[in-house]
C-alpha cells in the first residue's frame, strides 16, 4: 500500500468517485491538484467532539481562512453532503496525525486511529478560485512554473474561540496590474474558497518582511507590472489546530485534499439529491 | 417597559447602535423592518450548549434556510463579530421562549432566563436580499402592500443532524416574468440571506397545495405576467427547533430581528476592526 500503482496522469479526467476509489484501495497516494476537474477539493480537520463546537465557532468567526464546507456526525466517517460514498478514514491520499500539537505520523489511512468521538470538518481550498482565475485568462504564476504556492505568516489577528486563536496565513499570487480588479471580483464569488483577496501590494502592511522568503511553499517571481495579491490560506486552520495542542487531531497532508462530488461552482457545498 | 415610548418612525435613519440602545432601554418594542438601513438583520436562536454542535451541523447542512452569520461563546451574551456592544439578552425588541417544544412566553428581555450554558446562533434574514431586489427595481409585492411575506411548508426534506430535522419552509414573492433571472442573480449574491430561489412556478412541485393559503404571513396577489418565486425561509430553523422539543430555547419574535453593525452587502458577516 505504500507505493502508488496508479499515476497522477492515469487519474486525470476520471470522476471524483473514481479518484477516491483509487486512493481508498491504496493504488494512488499522490497529490490531488488537477484531478476531478470542476469538483470541490477540501482541507481536512478531524478532532475529538469535545473541541468541535469551539472549532466550528472559530471557523465561523474567521470565514476567509476557514470556510466550512462540510461537518460530519460524531464518530461517522461519511460526509453525505459532500459525496455519495466518502469514507474519510481512507479517501485522502495522505494524512497527518498530530498528538499534543506535534506531528507524529504521516499515513495513507487513519482507520486504526479513528475514534467514536471524532468529528470531521472539511474546509474550502484555493484550488477552486485558482481554477476560476485560469478560466478567465488570469495567470497563476506558481501553477505556470510547477511550484507550490508561496505562503506567509501575517500580523492579522484571528478572532479567537476557546483554545483556537492565532494569526492569519496568506498565499501570494502576482497578478498583472490591469487584472487585479477582475481577480478580486472572480475570487469573491467563491466564499467557500477564501473569497476575495485580503490585501494587495506592500507586504509590510500585513506584516510580511520578505516576499522572497515564504514561510511555506516556493518563492515565485513578481514581474514588472505585476502586483502581489494576498488571499487567506487554508494553512491557517492547520496552524491554529497545531498550536491548540489537542491530544489528537488529524489533517490532510498539503496538496493531498479530499475530493468531493460537489461542483466547485455550485451555489452551496451541499450535494443535491439526484 | 411594556409599551413603546419611541415609535418606528422615530428610529428610521438612526444607526444600528442607536436602535439597539432604544430597544435595550425598553423604549422601543416594535418590529425592525426598515430600521438601520443597509445593516444586516438576523434571526435568533438561543439554545443550551449540549445541543449547539448538532444545531450548527444542521445549519451547515441546510445553508439556504439556515445561513449562520454569528455564534456566541457559551454563556456569553455578546456577539462581537456582529456588533460592538450587542447584549443578546436585551437587544431584540421581542423574544419567544419555548420549553419542551411549546411556546411559553413572549418577552422583551431574556435576562431572567439567561443561563451560563446558552449558545446564541444568529442566522441571516430575507430583508437583505429584499432590499437588494428593491434597489434593482424589482418589485416586492408584500412590501408594496404593507403585508407580511407569505410563507409555506414544502415537501423538501432537510438534511438532519442529531435531533434536528424537518422540511423546508419557503417564502413566495411574485416576480414579473422578465425579471425572474435578474432576481435570481441578485439574490444569489447573498448566501448569508438565503441566496438564490429554490424553485419558481408551479407550487405543487414543492408540495404547496394553494398559494392563496399561506401557512404563515399574508396571501398576496399574483398578477398576469408574474411568476411565483420561492426562497428558503428563516422560519425553517425556528420550526425545526420547535419540533426538536428542547427543554428550553429562545428565538426572536417574527419581524423583531437582531440588528447588526455589519453591512448587509459585506463580503462576510464578520465585523472588521475599525
Amino acid at each position: 500500500m505504500s507505493s502508488s500503482s496508479v499515476s497522477h496522469s492515469d487519474l486525470v479526467g476520471r470522476s471524483a468517485s473514481d479518484v477516491r476509489a483509487s486512493i481508498r484501495s491504496g493504488a494512488y497516494a499522490g497529490h490531488t491538484a488537477g484531478l476531478a476537474a470542476g469538483k470541490l477539493q477540501c482541507n481536512l480537520a478531524v478532532l475529538p467532539e469535545e473541541y468541535a463546537l469551539d472549532f466550528l465557532r472559530f471557523c465561523q468567526r474567521n470565514p476567509k481562512p476557514c470556510p466550512i464546507v462540510g461537518v460530519g456526525d460524531s464518530g461517522d466517517p461519511s460526509l453525505p453532503t459532500l459525496g455519495h460514498d466518502i469514507d474519510i478514514r481512507s479517501d485522502l491520499s495522505k494524512y497527518r496525525v498530530f498528538r499534543d500539537g506535534t506531528l507524529c505520523d504521516e499515513v495513507t489511512n487513519i482507520s486504526d486511529v479513528w475514534r467514536d468521538d471524532f468529528v470531521t470538518v472539511a474546509l474550502g481550498c484555493s484550488f477552486t478560485f485558482e481554477n476560476a482565475l485560469l478560466r478567465h485568462g488570469i495567470p497563476v504564476r506558481h501553477i505556470e512554473k510547477g511550484l507550490n504556492v508561496p505562503m506567509f505568516r501575517t500580523n492579522i489577528e484571528l478572532v479567537p474561540a476557546g483554545r483556537f486563536s492565532g494569526k492569519m496565513v496568506v498565499t501570494m499570487r502576482p497578478i498583472p496590474q490591469g487584472q487585479v480588479d477582475q481577480a478580486r471580483d472572480i475570487s469573491r464569488r467563491y466564499p467557500q474558497a477564501h473569497g476575495a483577496p485580503i490585501a494587495f501590494g506592500d507586504p509590510a502592511q500585513i506584516g510580511i518582511p520578505y516576499l522572497a522568503q515564504p514561510d511555506w511553499g516556493d518563492a515565485v517571481d513578481i514581474n514588472a507590472g505585476e502586483v502581489p495579491v494576498y488571499w487567506a490560506c487554508g494553512v491557517t486552520p492547520q496552524n491554529v489546530l497545531l498550536n491548540a495542542g489537542l491530544p489528537i487531531c488529524i489533517t490532510h497532508s498539503p496538496g493531498h485534499m479530499l475530493i468531493a462530488d460537489v461542483a466547485e461552482d455550485a451555489e452551496t457545498t451541499i450535494l443535491t439529491k439526484t
